[in-house]
């Protein structure tokens, strides 16, 4: 169990999802005191959904992803993701090391036939809903050809979980004419064009990616990770700017209480806690990442967003849609 | 005059700052009707600080910047420029196409030598100070060398018009480690590292851009845009929420206008109008672009920067500082 807080942090949020959820059973991988501390105090009538794994090791946050697969196969986190591979469990949660995550998923997995490289996807915040948004990361590069897996894989993932019924695709470009902006994006462009399972709606630049009209962003990892960190940093900015504006003007506290309940509604709205659970999109079985300084709640998130892919049945979606030719336009 | 509004906005914009700075005048360079309307405007009082010159063309704002250089050398946007060059301005400042405006600069001025191509660089507010980024599109590739005379640069702008003696200099990259993220970046980081004129300290992720502790930030223009359109996305978002919560919940106007002084304290810090006008750093001369879709006060801020950028001589010090060789780190 990896993350910032570890086993103390995710253990609770497992607790609190079984609480919830009748139907659900887990396995915990984990290793050393933390790991045993916190699975001693799963509530004895939880005990029969519950498994635990004492794992041989344990993956740094700082740990190379390609090191990890050579020396640390033993580690709870590649055992997490083997008992997807065995067909134990039919996914796995991790707040872990990203890229060993994804190094792991690729080791034991493998990808989907059709996909070079797996991506990860997330939903973003928007003014009246959200929009699914990859790569985030896991390719700072991208071909014209992997952006267009990319949004076959998104524009699947908005059809079942998000259950859109034709979902809009666009492309994160700096420019939003054809012909503008990176080369890469415009092959990409004409690849989307012509696949008649995708419903390719033009370029998105940065300022518009809040507003309506967009159920999923393609983009390379590296523009995908600056404009959510990015987003993550200005969220923070505002949240910090309120306080710091709070806390010079005490006689600010009453009206502010007064319309506390709507300024916590905006803020929801905003909380990367509520979006926690990214999709490792691509690989041969379901993978999810939380972020690793997630809290409780956030983690929650996460397993919710794992049961709802397994609800709709996501994966094997991805791996008919995948063998299916793309279709030539007409 | 370009922009999205053109000479309705942008004399009005001149006919204020003149206002308000007696040392100040102008040369307005335009083209047909709404420019003369516009000009018609001008207080006599000011005309002796004002010259009226009418183009024979205008760059619009989708025309190809090579295009532009080639056909339209008669436009208001080349004409601006031109007189950079003749000396017979100190500065232009222009709303107009950014591309083309970029692509005058390098025909009429040239790039100052040490410098293969200019960068777009404005400041960012944060959480208590505001922060220089460059570029923010100019240049959608750059190399290691030419992050490292960005960072040159925005240390230079920082250290004159930002009054910070050793501003902190970052490069936004895709993890925070040594190692990490992009190849281009890392080998722009041992550059920044042995060059003792610029006070280099490290990568800065974009959840971390808005914090204290960096006074420029260097990446090249794709990432750059990305990053700042975001941003505005995000603010745009923010205001967006805020304003469908007032119109919800009637009952909330009475402690929202109790509070409206010290909202509007919180949205003016992130208000791009506050923000705009940026420079185009590395040309033979002073160049400074207002967002195509600024207001007046926006044109104003634009204008402002110009002077400031003027009063504190930093082409001169640009000049002189790209002409001393890196000193070696000992």
């Amino acid at each position: 169990m990896g993350g910032d807080f570890g086993p103390r942090l995710v253990v609770p949020a497992v607790i609190a999802a079984l609480q919830r959820r009748a139907g659900l059973s887990v396995l915990l991988f984990g290793q050393g005191d933390s790991f045993a501390e916190a699975i001693a105090a799963i509530p004895p009538s939880l005990q029969s959904r519950t498994t635990t794994i004492e794992c041989g090791s344990s993956v740094a946050g700082d740990d190379k992803p390609s090191a990890a697969v050579r020396r640390k196969l033993d580690s709870s986190l590649s055992q997490a993701v083997a008992a997807v591979a065995e067909q134990r469990a039919d996914c796995v949660v991790s707040a872990g090391n990203t890229g060993a995550l994804m190094a792991f998923g690729l080791y034991h997995l493998g990808a989907l036939a059709g996909v070079d490289r797996p991506a990860i996807c997330t939903a973003l915040p928007g003014i009246s809903g959200s929009a699914y948004m990859l790569d985030l990361g896991a390719n700072v590069v991208a071909s014209a050809a992997q952006l267009h897996q990319f949004a076959l894989l998104g524009s699947l993932l908005a059809a079942t979980v998000g259950q859109r019924p034709e979902p809009a695709v666009k492309l994160l470009n700096i420019g939003s004419e054809a012909g503008k902006g990176m080369a890469h994006i415009n092959a990409a462009a004409e690849l989307l064009r012509t696949d008649t399972r995708i419903n390719y709606c033009g370029f998105v630049e940065g300022d518009q990616l809040f507003e309506d009209g967009c159920d999923v962003v393609v983009c390379d990892g590296y523009a995908g990770n600056i404009a959510l960190k990015t987003s993550e940093g200005l969220v923070k900015m505002v949240a910090e700017l309120a306080r710091q504006l709070l806390a010079s003007k005490r006689w600010l506290k009453l009206p502010l209480l007064l319309i506390a309940g709507a300024v916590r509604k905006l803020f929801a709205r905003l909380d990367p806690a509520r979006y926690n659970g990214a999709y490792l999109l691509g690989l041969n079985g379901l993978v999810v990442k939380s972020h690793g300084s997630a809290n409780q709640r956030a983690f929650e998130c996460a397993i919710d967003n794992a049961v709802e892919a397994l609800d709709s049945r996501l994966q094997s979606r991805l791996e008919a849609a995948l063998k299916q030719a793309a279709p030539a336009a007409q």
